[in-house]
């Protein structure tokens, strides 16, 4: 580690978290065998969750656990639930499975602020520990940073530990990222410079993305969204060893 | 499931196929495992049927039957025995493999009306359930829908259960899709009003033409070409259960 | 195998260098028992060979070393060791850990001629087999064909038995490439005349770029950078059993 400077697990920042479109179980535990000690969540992609064979969910819950990774539903799978008015019975659902994070979110629906508070404290109440995510994921959709960092302040008063900036899976054309994918640096700064940066998960599929936010707000920055083959590639980033960040984070005087 | 109106298994419309470009055999079972509800065709694609180790390709055989999957080997390998004069030993021999499902097609080849005929009447008469796929592999290719419509009610009295769309892997400027892989809205639509549209298969790889499909011909369009990694994610787009198509089939009034 | 001209393995040319930018251990033995034969060299890219654990590094060396694969670090991983001056640790780790080819290169760092002879003739007296890569993996970065002319040949003095022609894992706006990832037709000509081309192989991660490679140079040239799930579809290729490439290798007299 040419950085010298990586945490190990748990770790309050420089969090990495991947997006699971639908791993088999084998490619599952494959690849915590592999990048278990890179990687510090897991995101069962749109409403997967639900999905996915309960045996085969239950198991990767206790794989992730024994890697000290914390597995949890994507966002789309509680507005479903919300907009089927079924919220309760969500959140007592994830919790008999065994899941002890969940995301709140409106990047479909819209929650006005007291419904999203309402709903964030619900999960406190049961038990969760809560992730929201602050964006739309309608094409070319934008948020002020004003009602950006009024939203994570709320989110935050009402218990969520991490807050996640909109990127999608594609990360083209929402948030951040321009039409071709490219970062709206001015954004992201202003962003990072108005609310607790660590507590921020930027969502960044693409390597370009990764290097460019990473070079942009350090090493240490949280990202999110990456592919499962691409863990190994952004823990490279983080310490340098690719090229990209060879010089940002090698610590090399040349 | 928030649409209520996915059918289970085993359904004459709303299929999937998923395109194997080589996924190992640990990967295969593993794919099955997750998401094998939610599969019902998954294609050898081009010739690489021939380039899997035999014990490989018999136990990939033996799970997609007790996953009540089909699988078949892509038209190249068709076309490649046609072009080798060996259509006769061709059928023999996968047939002896253990297929049930065979593909004609002439994407690189040239199949004259009678000729095209004749090969489908020939692996019906050697058991095989046929799919045929219409259109050409050469860029920019586009076949005319009277031509398309008449080709598809010939392979039908042929014995096809089946007609392909040509999308290719890529997904660009070939058929339905131009150079930015964007569909072209009126010719699909033009030939979905001319056909039996619950016999025909869209080849559409890309997550953006899954969900103009899906948006413009409804829930139950055959999608093809699937990237294995990509099964659950056009399962939650079928059930409304990913952004993109949350409202179109979660059958909310709001 | 409709081309009838495919050498079996060992071979000394239509190599084929899948990059592993960090398969799970099962994942890395599933490519091998579904296309060994058709995989000569697996590098480990970036610097991953440092963040995979031992366990599963000592495995992967012994699984490739039953199929006939030569596994070896990505060369940034030694250019970390050398801008850490540590190059000679660096040739007794890898020794000790059971490499025996290492890549030598200055896609980041810059070496001066004597400077890299050292280091190819180091590797050479702790017994490597040495492939080098010639480019620099800076954005629009092209070497002119005499200077990389030039240094192949000095490469090769120094013991390098092959050498590879930079197409990073993007294969955009690099070398061979455009930011299109278009294939620049004079430059890969003029590069193959001047220098033992069977001793190249050229990074085309992307399917056009090795049709466009292969109809340019003829199915025996060597490709790296290849993911490890289109192994199988480039061995289609170079047999001809691909749309692209059926007539210019399936040795159809139409």
């Amino acid at each position: 580690d040419p950085s010298l400077e990586r945490e190990s697990k748990p770790r309050l920042s420089g969090l990495t978290m991947v997006i699971d479109k639908g791993l088999g179980l084998t490619a599952f535990k494959d690849l915590l065998d592999l990048a278990g000690d890179y990687i510090d969540f897991i995101k069962l992609g749109f409403g997967t969750a639900s999905l996915t064979p309960f045996p085969v969910l239950k198991e990767k819950l206790n794989l992730a656990g024994l890697h000290g990774i914390h597995l949890y539903p994507g966002g789309t799978f509680f507005e479903v639930a919300w907009a089927q008015q079924q919220t309760d019975d969500f959140f007592h659902t994830l919790s008999d499975m065994g899941f002890s994070w969940v995301e709140i979110s409106d990047g479909t629906i819209d929650l006005q602020d007291e419904e999203r508070s309402r709903c964030i404290r619900k999960a406190r109440d049961c038990s969760f520990r809560v992730i929201t995510e602050i964006g739309k994921k309608m094409k070319g959709s934008v948020t002020p940073v004003s009602d950006l960092a009024h939203t994570f302040f709320k989110d935050r008063d009402d218990g969520a530990e991490y807050i996640i900036v909109e990127g999608r899976e594609s990360g083209r054309n929402i948030g951040i990222f321009d039409s071709q994918g490219g970062v709206d640096t001015d954004y992201v700064l202003n962003i990072y410079e108005r609310v607790e940066s660590h507590r921020l998960i930027w969502e960044c599929p693409q390597n370009p993305q990764q290097v460019a936010i990473l070079k942009l707000l350090g090493s240490k920055a949280n990202l999110g969204n990456i592919p499962a083959q691409e863990a190994l590639s952004v823990e490279s980033l983080r310490r340098g060893l690719r090229s990209d960040t060879f010089f940002t984070f090698g610590g090399y005087s040349i």
